[in-house]
């Protein structure tokens, strides 16, 4: 079969899938999820086994050991689908809600009401549980899914795709609500991109070279996922030991996210005191730290942070450290440098906290927390299907009601217009 | 100065007003909307000997009357944009409201806050009043504006911006919140659809040929405001003097607008009864009305419909009527034919009227009212800047709120993540 005919099956059948699912209860959504859940459990050994094919090639592809680290299917990561589709399960469906209701003078009685996006296109780079959490959180927002996953994990995807598939089917509801794209032609993305009308919405999630890829070739709505490039502030009123475990907590707690502290901006007033306080602590965990100029005159054994460090998105143990004058200069960097995902401040000073929560422009702002709280999970939505750092539809963590549109629904008694 | 050069500088301008503008006080822009209609209302004179020179030139170019009517910009249009800025500073600032609140058992508050969207492209044709239409509602959304209108009316929106600008200054707002694009290249609306990360969203409102156009070379998101075929479906248990009176008003109160009906659905059993009474009716207004096999049957002198004419928006005096079988015949032909904007069943039962409201997906679904109360104003919006056709971010009726995105704001006294 052709490429192009391949994928008009494709999205022909998830927009057959999308209409039913649009109509379903939350007890069949629910069930299946359950019934996903279970599959998942029962078929473990057989996943197991499609993933050690994916293993042994990545491995003989010479991969990094981090690459193969994200892409094996251990017992954990299993356990871990199993509970995500739990979670999803348990959360309200957000479809049918009425988030709005307005009586007009006339009589019309408007609501607004959510309903299913349509058709939503997944791409992603090599972990394979992935499949399974975008896969639930698109069925109870009622989407009908396309999953693209990175081409080391194809026997995974597949595998776990049709496990899906059939705990879908045993629910009663259509099998094609998702599907997995079981080739890595990339012809088929391509087309996918430009299947404008067809496919409602496409959300990469995974390096900056996919998503600039997909946003040059996409005539379909995109949500990005990108960079963090995410910074803490500590300012001249800031209490220094909350900024210390703050610090120590956005760096290296997980290093290798998108909402890790990659910078550390500290205020000239209180640099001289806090750098060689938080300096050693960070060496102590391996970090490589980088100082401008001023940072270097307080402590001259740090490497030289360039401009470059600056925009960079280390996702490692690496920091980029500059004293500013001031809050103004701190949000100036912020605003020049960033990538507008999670950037925090530390101060006791409330007009100064206030300055930078309304002046920085980023997906989250932050005033004494870490950065690593920006998630789905943690601000109470109970899952997500990633950090959009777009400002149109969703902005920040995405869980199941950023999967959703809306249309308005009005009820008259024979009203005209004059 | 070279168009890319030309458009580098406008977009830099409007961002730094963008950047000045999210933190303008309500009072501030309202100050500046109220200056914006005085500035209107002083230049009357100017902007009408403005508007003469580009009537003139489309009278010379040959343009058809109703474009050149469109064109005009009579003292009713001119009191129909002070007016409209009027409204809109009345309207409530979304800028800055908290609409969601949610505090986690760490002790984090996080806040979802709205805040503007940057900077906004709005492409438009020929009527110059939606100038000040636009542009004061990008003003109150806290967003930077870049107008480009169509070449007919380029006079007329370069004198409207140009007392706009002043206004703005007066208020005290940077001018640069509101800037006409005084040039017909097409290259700088080329330049402009792919300032991705510079632009952050771009509303074309138009005729089919330039969404289709815009939406073909846009790499930054666009929201578009597609074409209207709306759907009447008189309902085997439609009270027939309503359906009468709904059916009237739907397609001649305004027939060019996108929420004017275009095909009328009846259902087979009143078929006989109802088209012999609202045929006469519709031919007393001059509609021409074409029907199908079994509407012929019933109407032997109707005009035959042909599929073409399903997908047709006419928006004019023509009506396409077809009999259906069943409300899931017509939900059908609603599915296929469809432009998903407005679709309005006519019935006294219940059931029927809910299952049409469930499963045409449509940006507005209605029951027992006309589909033209389909608009911003009538939804109590107070204003609107259009009526999206795209499920991504804002769906049917647009007003300030749809012009917004939001932000997390979270406050934690030292939280860090486990």
């Amino acid at each position: 079969m052709d490429v192009n005919t391949y994928t008009d099956e494709l999205v022909e059948r998830a927009a057959v899938a999308a209409r039913a699912l649009a109509g379903a209860s939350t007890e069949a959504k629910n069930a299946a999820l359950e019934a996903m859940a279970d599959g998942i459990m029962v078929n473990a050994d057989a996943l197991k086994s499609a993933n050690a094919k994916d293993v042994e090639a990545a491995k003989e592809a010479g991969l990094s050991s981090a690459m193969v680290d994200r892409l094996t299917l251990t017992d954990k990561r299993i356990q871990s689908m199993v509970d995500g589709l739990g979670v999803v399960r348990g959360l309200p469906d957000p479809i049918g809600e009425v988030f709005e209701t307005t009586e007009r003078p006339n009589g019309l009685v408007i609501e607004r009401v959510r309903v299913p996006i349509g058709v939503i296109v997944i791409i992603y780079e090599s972990r394979p549980d992935v499949t399974a959490d975008a896969a639930g959180l698109c069925l109870k927002s009622g989407n009908a899914v396309i999953l693209r996953g990175g081409k080391e994990s194809l026997q995974s995807n597949v595998a776990i795709g049709s496990v899906l598939q059939g705990a879908l089917e045993k629910a009663g509801l259509p099998r094609n609500a998702v599907q997995v794209v079981d080739t890595t032609d990339r012809a088929v993305v391509d087309y996918l991109l430009v299947a404008e009308g067809r496919v409602s919405l496409v959300i990469p999630r995974g390096g900056e070279e996919l998503i600039r890829t997909v946003v040059e070739k996409s005539k379909v709505p995109v949500i990005k996922h990108y960079k963090g490039v995410c910074h803490v502030f500590v300012d001249a009123a800031a209490d220094l030991d909350m900024a210390e475990s703050i610090v120590m907590n956005a760096k290296v707690q997980r290093p290798g996210v998108c909402n890790a502290m990659e910078t550390l901006l500290v205020h000239v007033n209180v640099a001289a005191k806090f750098l060689p306080r938080i300096v050693p602590l960070l060496r102590e965990e391996a970090v490589d730290v980088r100082g401008c100029e001023k940072s270097r005159a307080i402590m001259p054994d740090l490497q030289h942070a360039t401009e470059g460090d600056y925009y960079e998105e280390y996702l490692g143990l690496i920091l980029a450290v500059r004293v500013v004058d001031s809050v103004d200069e701190a949000i100036e960097h912020i605003t020049k440098y960033g990538s507008a995902h999670t950037d925090a401040i530390i101060t006791q000073d409330e007009a100064t906290a206030e300055k930078f929560l309304s002046e920085v422009d980023s997906s989250s702002v932050m005033v004494n927390a870490s950065t690593r709280f920006s998630d789905g999970g943690e601000y109470g939505m109970g899952a997500e299907i990633g950090i959009s750092t777009d400002k149109i539809h969703a902005r920040g963590p995405m869980g199941l009601r950023e999967l959703t549109s809306y249309k308005f629904v009005v009820r008259g008694s024979g009203q005209v217009r004059a």
